[in-house]
Protein backbone atom coordinates (compact mmCIF):
# COMPACT_ATOMS: atom_id res chain seq x y z
CA UNK A 1 0.00 0.00 0.00
CA UNK A 2 3.07 2.01 -0.67
CA UNK A 3 3.75 4.35 -3.01
CA UNK A 4 0.50 4.57 -4.02
CA UNK A 5 -0.42 7.65 -6.41
CA UNK A 6 -3.72 8.06 -8.14
CA UNK A 7 -3.19 8.25 -11.93
CA UNK A 8 -3.68 11.98 -13.14
CA UNK A 9 -6.45 11.15 -15.50
CA UNK A 10 -8.00 9.38 -13.25
CA UNK A 11 -8.21 11.75 -11.04
CA UNK A 12 -8.95 14.87 -13.32
CA UNK A 13 -12.12 12.53 -13.91
CA UNK A 14 -13.64 11.50 -10.74
CA UNK A 15 -14.23 12.79 -7.45
CA UNK A 16 -12.58 10.97 -4.07
CA UNK A 17 -15.44 9.35 -2.30
CA UNK A 18 -13.57 6.90 0.84
CA UNK A 19 -11.64 4.21 1.27
CA UNK A 20 -12.37 0.67 1.00
CA UNK A 21 -10.14 -2.05 2.75
CA UNK A 22 -8.48 -2.14 -0.58
CA UNK A 23 -9.35 0.08 -2.89
CA UNK A 24 -9.69 3.79 -3.10
CA UNK A 25 -13.71 4.64 -4.20
CA UNK A 26 -14.11 7.50 -7.03
CA UNK A 27 -17.27 8.79 -8.10
CA UNK A 28 -17.27 9.52 -11.78
CA UNK A 29 -17.87 12.91 -13.02
CA UNK A 30 -20.75 11.73 -15.48
CA UNK A 31 -24.35 12.52 -13.82
CA UNK A 32 -26.14 9.91 -17.08
CA UNK A 33 -24.73 7.15 -14.69
CA UNK A 34 -24.06 6.56 -10.98
CA UNK A 35 -20.72 5.22 -11.69
CA UNK A 36 -17.80 4.51 -9.20
CA UNK A 37 -14.47 3.33 -10.20
CA UNK A 38 -12.38 0.90 -7.65
CA UNK A 39 -8.69 1.91 -7.42
CA UNK A 40 -6.76 -0.77 -5.51
CA UNK A 41 -3.73 0.97 -3.33
CA UNK A 42 -0.39 -0.40 -5.40
CA UNK A 43 1.93 1.59 -6.93
CA UNK A 44 2.17 0.04 -10.59
CA UNK A 45 -0.32 -2.52 -10.83
CA UNK A 46 -2.17 -3.26 -14.46
CA UNK A 47 -3.82 -6.18 -14.25
CA UNK A 48 -5.89 -8.34 -11.32
CA UNK A 49 -4.02 -11.10 -11.52
CA UNK A 50 -0.96 -9.46 -10.53
CA UNK A 51 -2.59 -8.88 -6.84
CA UNK A 52 -1.95 -11.36 -4.58
CA UNK A 53 -4.40 -13.88 -4.26
CA UNK A 54 -6.24 -12.68 -0.88
CA UNK A 55 -6.18 -9.14 -2.88
CA UNK A 56 -7.64 -10.41 -6.06
CA UNK A 57 -10.76 -11.94 -3.83
CA UNK A 58 -10.58 -8.56 -1.88
CA UNK A 59 -10.86 -6.55 -5.12
CA UNK A 60 -13.79 -8.76 -6.50
CA UNK A 61 -15.95 -8.64 -3.35
CA UNK A 62 -15.78 -4.80 -3.03
CA UNK A 63 -16.86 -4.39 -6.67
CA UNK A 64 -19.67 -6.70 -6.41
CA UNK A 65 -20.59 -5.69 -2.90
CA UNK A 66 -20.54 -2.25 -3.64
CA UNK A 67 -22.66 -2.79 -7.04
CA UNK A 68 -25.37 -4.74 -5.07
CA UNK A 69 -25.92 -1.89 -2.61
CA UNK A 70 -25.33 1.15 -5.08
CA UNK A 71 -28.52 -1.30 -7.27
CA UNK A 72 -30.79 -1.59 -3.85
CA UNK A 73 -30.17 1.69 -2.79
CA UNK A 74 -30.50 3.79 -5.78
CA UNK A 75 -32.67 1.32 -8.28
CA UNK A 76 -31.95 0.25 -11.26
CA UNK A 77 -31.81 -2.21 -13.68
CA UNK A 78 -28.53 -3.75 -14.62
CA UNK A 79 -24.54 -3.46 -12.52
CA UNK A 80 -21.86 -3.40 -15.10
CA UNK A 81 -18.68 -4.25 -13.41
CA UNK A 82 -15.35 -4.30 -15.61
CA UNK A 83 -11.89 -4.13 -15.24
CA UNK A 84 -10.63 -2.64 -18.96
CA UNK A 85 -7.29 -0.60 -18.79
CA UNK A 86 -6.46 -0.23 -22.33
CA UNK A 87 -6.39 3.50 -21.90
CA UNK A 88 -5.42 4.31 -18.04
CA UNK A 89 -3.29 1.39 -17.04
CA UNK A 90 -3.46 1.71 -13.40
CA UNK A 91 -5.42 -0.93 -12.18
CA UNK A 92 -8.83 -0.25 -11.74
CA UNK A 93 -12.25 -1.23 -11.74
CA UNK A 94 -15.56 0.49 -12.95
CA UNK A 95 -19.10 -0.67 -11.12
CA UNK A 96 -21.79 1.31 -13.23
CA UNK A 97 -25.39 1.56 -12.03
CA UNK A 98 -27.28 1.12 -15.35
CA UNK A 99 -31.01 1.67 -16.38
CA UNK A 100 -33.08 0.95 -19.40
CA UNK A 101 -33.70 4.85 -19.28
CA UNK A 102 -30.26 5.90 -19.64
CA UNK A 103 -28.67 7.23 -22.47
CA UNK A 104 -26.34 4.83 -23.29
CA UNK A 105 -28.62 1.76 -22.05
CA UNK A 106 -28.21 -1.54 -23.62
CA UNK A 107 -24.64 -0.48 -24.95
CA UNK A 108 -21.47 -0.11 -22.60
CA UNK A 109 -20.69 3.40 -21.00
CA UNK A 110 -17.07 3.80 -22.53
CA UNK A 111 -17.09 6.09 -25.46
CA UNK A 112 -20.76 6.57 -25.54
CA UNK A 113 -21.05 10.31 -26.14
CA UNK A 114 -19.54 13.04 -23.93
CA UNK A 115 -19.82 13.24 -20.01
CA UNK A 116 -22.05 15.26 -18.23
CA UNK A 117 -20.58 17.34 -15.44
CA UNK A 118 -22.72 17.17 -12.21
CA UNK A 119 -24.01 19.92 -10.77
CA UNK A 120 -22.75 21.35 -7.34
CA UNK A 121 -26.46 19.61 -5.90
CA UNK A 122 -26.77 16.36 -7.80
CA UNK A 123 -22.73 15.29 -7.38
CA UNK A 124 -23.35 15.91 -3.09
CA UNK A 125 -26.47 14.17 -2.81
CA UNK A 126 -25.50 11.51 -4.61
CA UNK A 127 -21.82 11.36 -2.29
CA UNK A 128 -24.10 11.39 0.71
CA UNK A 129 -25.99 8.42 -1.03
CA UNK A 130 -22.83 6.67 -1.92
CA UNK A 131 -21.02 7.56 1.01
CA UNK A 132 -23.82 6.25 3.20
CA UNK A 133 -24.09 2.30 1.66
CA UNK A 134 -20.39 2.10 1.83
CA UNK A 135 -20.40 3.03 5.32
CA UNK A 136 -23.01 0.42 5.68
CA UNK A 137 -20.84 -2.26 3.75
CA UNK A 138 -19.57 -5.51 5.11
CA UNK A 139 -16.22 -5.79 4.02
CA UNK B 1 -26.48 -26.63 -11.30
CA UNK B 2 -29.74 -28.04 -12.28
CA UNK B 3 -31.79 -26.58 -14.97
CA UNK B 4 -29.10 -24.95 -16.73
CA UNK B 5 -29.77 -23.70 -19.95
CA UNK B 6 -27.17 -21.52 -22.30
CA UNK B 7 -29.04 -18.72 -23.58
CA UNK B 8 -30.14 -18.93 -27.26
CA UNK B 9 -27.98 -15.90 -28.23
CA UNK B 10 -24.47 -17.00 -25.96
CA UNK B 11 -24.95 -20.16 -28.07
CA UNK B 12 -25.44 -18.90 -31.36
CA UNK B 13 -22.37 -16.56 -31.06
CA UNK B 14 -20.20 -19.28 -29.39
CA UNK B 15 -18.40 -22.70 -29.39
CA UNK B 16 -18.72 -24.60 -26.16
CA UNK B 17 -14.73 -25.10 -24.61
CA UNK B 18 -14.78 -26.61 -21.16
CA UNK B 19 -16.36 -26.83 -17.81
CA UNK B 20 -15.27 -25.21 -15.00
CA UNK B 21 -16.04 -26.04 -11.57
CA UNK B 22 -18.67 -23.01 -11.54
CA UNK B 23 -18.70 -22.30 -15.29
CA UNK B 24 -19.81 -23.65 -18.81
CA UNK B 25 -16.16 -21.86 -20.86
CA UNK B 26 -17.51 -20.75 -24.77
CA UNK B 27 -15.16 -19.52 -27.35
CA UNK B 28 -16.36 -16.13 -28.82
CA UNK B 29 -17.19 -16.74 -32.37
CA UNK B 30 -15.31 -13.53 -33.62
CA UNK B 31 -11.78 -13.71 -34.41
CA UNK B 32 -10.61 -10.06 -34.11
CA UNK B 33 -9.47 -10.94 -29.92
CA UNK B 34 -9.15 -14.28 -28.57
CA UNK B 35 -12.82 -13.94 -26.50
CA UNK B 36 -14.14 -16.28 -23.79
CA UNK B 37 -17.23 -15.95 -22.12
CA UNK B 38 -18.11 -17.38 -18.97
CA UNK B 39 -21.60 -19.03 -17.91
CA UNK B 40 -21.99 -20.22 -14.09
CA UNK B 41 -23.93 -22.99 -14.32
CA UNK B 42 -27.27 -21.79 -12.66
CA UNK B 43 -30.72 -21.22 -14.11
CA UNK B 44 -31.78 -17.55 -13.52
CA UNK B 45 -28.92 -15.53 -12.32
CA UNK B 46 -28.68 -12.01 -14.03
CA UNK B 47 -25.98 -10.27 -11.31
CA UNK B 48 -22.80 -11.80 -9.93
CA UNK B 49 -24.33 -11.34 -6.24
CA UNK B 50 -27.27 -13.06 -6.30
CA UNK B 51 -24.68 -16.16 -6.24
CA UNK B 52 -23.47 -17.30 -2.85
CA UNK B 53 -20.30 -15.60 -1.57
CA UNK B 54 -18.50 -18.81 -2.21
CA UNK B 55 -19.04 -18.88 -6.12
CA UNK B 56 -18.78 -14.98 -6.62
CA UNK B 57 -15.17 -16.11 -5.64
CA UNK B 58 -15.17 -18.94 -7.47
CA UNK B 59 -16.60 -16.77 -10.31
CA UNK B 60 -13.90 -14.07 -10.02
CA UNK B 61 -11.54 -16.45 -9.48
CA UNK B 62 -12.20 -18.50 -12.72
CA UNK B 63 -12.10 -15.23 -14.78
CA UNK B 64 -9.08 -13.87 -13.57
CA UNK B 65 -6.88 -17.15 -13.64
CA UNK B 66 -8.69 -17.76 -17.06
CA UNK B 67 -7.24 -14.16 -18.42
CA UNK B 68 -3.73 -14.72 -17.17
CA UNK B 69 -3.45 -18.25 -18.83
CA UNK B 70 -4.62 -16.79 -21.73
CA UNK B 71 -2.31 -13.21 -21.22
CA UNK B 72 0.54 -15.73 -20.74
CA UNK B 73 -0.06 -18.41 -23.15
CA UNK B 74 -1.15 -16.17 -26.39
CA UNK B 75 0.52 -13.17 -25.51
CA UNK B 76 -1.08 -10.03 -25.44
CA UNK B 77 -0.94 -6.24 -23.83
CA UNK B 78 -4.01 -6.05 -21.74
CA UNK B 79 -7.27 -8.56 -20.48
CA UNK B 80 -10.62 -6.36 -20.04
CA UNK B 81 -12.95 -8.54 -17.50
CA UNK B 82 -16.39 -7.45 -17.62
CA UNK B 83 -19.88 -8.49 -16.43
CA UNK B 84 -22.48 -6.44 -18.23
CA UNK B 85 -25.62 -8.17 -19.47
CA UNK B 86 -28.10 -5.45 -20.53
CA UNK B 87 -28.72 -7.00 -23.54
CA UNK B 88 -27.94 -11.39 -22.61
CA UNK B 89 -29.52 -11.65 -19.07
CA UNK B 90 -28.13 -14.61 -18.02
CA UNK B 91 -25.10 -13.99 -16.21
CA UNK B 92 -22.05 -14.24 -17.63
CA UNK B 93 -18.24 -13.06 -17.89
CA UNK B 94 -16.30 -11.51 -20.89
CA UNK B 95 -12.79 -12.11 -20.58
CA UNK B 96 -11.17 -10.45 -23.82
CA UNK B 97 -7.16 -10.68 -24.25
CA UNK B 98 -6.63 -7.68 -26.32
CA UNK B 99 -3.52 -6.36 -28.72
CA UNK B 100 -2.77 -2.56 -29.12
CA UNK B 101 -2.84 -3.94 -32.96
CA UNK B 102 -6.62 -5.19 -32.63
CA UNK B 103 -9.09 -3.48 -34.45
CA UNK B 104 -10.48 -1.91 -31.58
CA UNK B 105 -7.94 -0.92 -29.39
CA UNK B 106 -8.17 0.81 -26.98
CA UNK B 107 -11.78 1.25 -27.26
CA UNK B 108 -14.10 -1.54 -25.53
CA UNK B 109 -15.14 -4.34 -28.10
CA UNK B 110 -18.64 -4.85 -27.20
CA UNK B 111 -20.39 -3.04 -30.11
CA UNK B 112 -17.29 -2.38 -32.20
CA UNK B 113 -17.83 -3.13 -35.56
CA UNK B 114 -18.99 -6.85 -36.63
CA UNK B 115 -17.80 -9.90 -35.65
CA UNK B 116 -15.27 -12.23 -37.69
CA UNK B 117 -16.15 -15.82 -37.66
CA UNK B 118 -13.68 -17.80 -37.03
CA UNK B 119 -12.89 -20.47 -40.12
CA UNK B 120 -11.89 -24.22 -39.44
CA UNK B 121 -8.38 -24.10 -38.96
CA UNK B 122 -8.37 -20.94 -36.86
CA UNK B 123 -10.86 -21.93 -34.24
CA UNK B 124 -9.15 -25.34 -34.18
CA UNK B 125 -6.59 -24.23 -33.44
CA UNK B 126 -7.31 -21.62 -30.69
CA UNK B 127 -9.49 -23.79 -28.86
CA UNK B 128 -6.94 -26.68 -29.15
CA UNK B 129 -4.79 -23.57 -27.35
CA UNK B 130 -7.15 -22.40 -25.07
CA UNK B 131 -8.17 -26.37 -23.57
CA UNK B 132 -4.37 -26.82 -23.27
CA UNK B 133 -4.54 -23.70 -20.53
CA UNK B 134 -7.90 -24.50 -19.25
CA UNK B 135 -6.39 -28.31 -18.55
CA UNK B 136 -3.41 -26.51 -16.31
CA UNK B 137 -5.63 -24.40 -14.33
CA UNK B 138 -5.84 -25.00 -10.89
CA UNK B 139 -9.17 -23.92 -9.82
Amino acid sequence: MNDFTLDKRLAADTFPLADLPLSQVLLMNDARYPWVILVPRHASISEVFELSITDQQQLWREATQLGEAMKTALGGDKINIATLGNVVSQLHVHVVLRRHTDTAWPAPVWGNGKAEPYDLNGQAQLRDQLLALIDGLDI
